[in-house]
């Protein structure tokens, strides 16, 4: 299981005392990122390679806050693989494991020259594995 | 129909040339305060009466992405109303009429004194008003 | 005098109940590109010149926190104009007249296609106008 | 020599391609908290004590942008301790010893209670230790 720590800055935190939602969809891209770096695919690496990845859909849950200074990571995993896109989720762990929030994100793959969606290539689909869905 | 204009900021475009994904949570948050402000609940009047809300669900799916300059605005509109929870949704109109991102976000409320959730009040069901969503 | 408009979002207030000091960055980013819209340079009008501004230094001083749904705007001046790089004022006023927050900002001239600094051409220089500085 | 990793967060990146200059503020920020942190005083002890520390002013001068994935850190040090402020210096320094940026900040000390500026405490200039500017 990927992880990927978190930690919470102080001006993340809004008037209600926790994280403002907006920032899990900073969590989620540099976890996501870390990922398919830890699983051979550096970013700089897939766009030498001619593609892109591209956000279309997200759905995030949220069970309790995340406050300043909490020890934190998020958890990210291959969920589904399609032919043009494919799905990542993620779980927010507090203190190792408390999931105060689950998240499920769709991604298109694009070719860098703006060119369009494309197959998903060999080296997306390798770095990906085979998908074990956080999410039901 | 309440619309809100966006502007988009400079900054808020990352290195793929359009709006990153988290600032559409940033522009929803504006937009959400601005319906209910519109619709007689200012964020302090909420507040006032003993109340917050919270978001506990998003769901939000892109089409295309916002550019620096580009005129738009987020079209907002309530879409269900339960006991304790409500949601509602959004969609962003590039000139006027292209949805580029529809989402929907589902709110609790909950007691302004940490008492956890509580029925939805009439003050707040006053200001949702008849549902008509704007997602199927 | 130029002003711009400041809408505090809700997530820009921090645990302390006031603006987070970067977001005064954001504003003056906004703010600044507005000021030379208005005084007939558009950023993309400058790119097509062939030019870009960077900024090099800023100074800001505080005096009191923005807070959210504070009624404020940033005022924006020519500060100073050299020979590659020109300097911008800015106060950030609650209420209309309270000066809350004060700042110059240096700008450098560059070319846009990498080739570094650059002597303020014609269409920047006419744009700034004469210097009237609002910091001492 | 304290010293704090930068990672930037690839939505930290503008479209001229480097960090958009706000989230400097942002690792400023990070890197004081943690270097009083190091030094003995984590924040919510200093709020225990009954104090708050407030930026009141800033100055930042750029040599280079950062770009993603770009090793770099921030140096802390103490530059001065007043009666009731104090500056720290931060530097930051790609590859372990290019300096990109150089700032000061200027921060006060007040009460928790609001109760607004306070002579500098001993645990927080015991935290400052001997001034050892970076900047001149």
């Amino acid at each position: 299981m990927f992880t990927q720590p978190i930690t919470v800055r102080y001006f993340e935190v809004d008037g209600q005392g926790v994280v403002f939602n907006a920032w899990y969809l900073a969590y989620f891209d540099e976890a996501m990122t870390a990922y398919l770096t830890a699983r051979g695919l550096p970013y700089p690496k897939l766009q030498a390679a001619g593609y892109e990845v591209q956000v279309v859909r997200t759905e995030i849950d949220w069970r309790s806050g995340l406050r300043w200074q909490d020890a934190a990571e998020v958890a990210v995993a291959t969920a589904r693989i399609g032919r043009t896109s494919f799905a990542i989720d993620f779980e927010v762990r507090r203190d190792g494991h408390e999931v105060t929030c689950s998240a499920r994100t769709v991604y298109v793959v694009t070719g860098a020259d703006g060119s369009g969606k494309r197959e998903i290539p060999p080296i997306v689909r390798d770095a990906l594995g085979e998908p074990a869905p956080l999410r039901a």
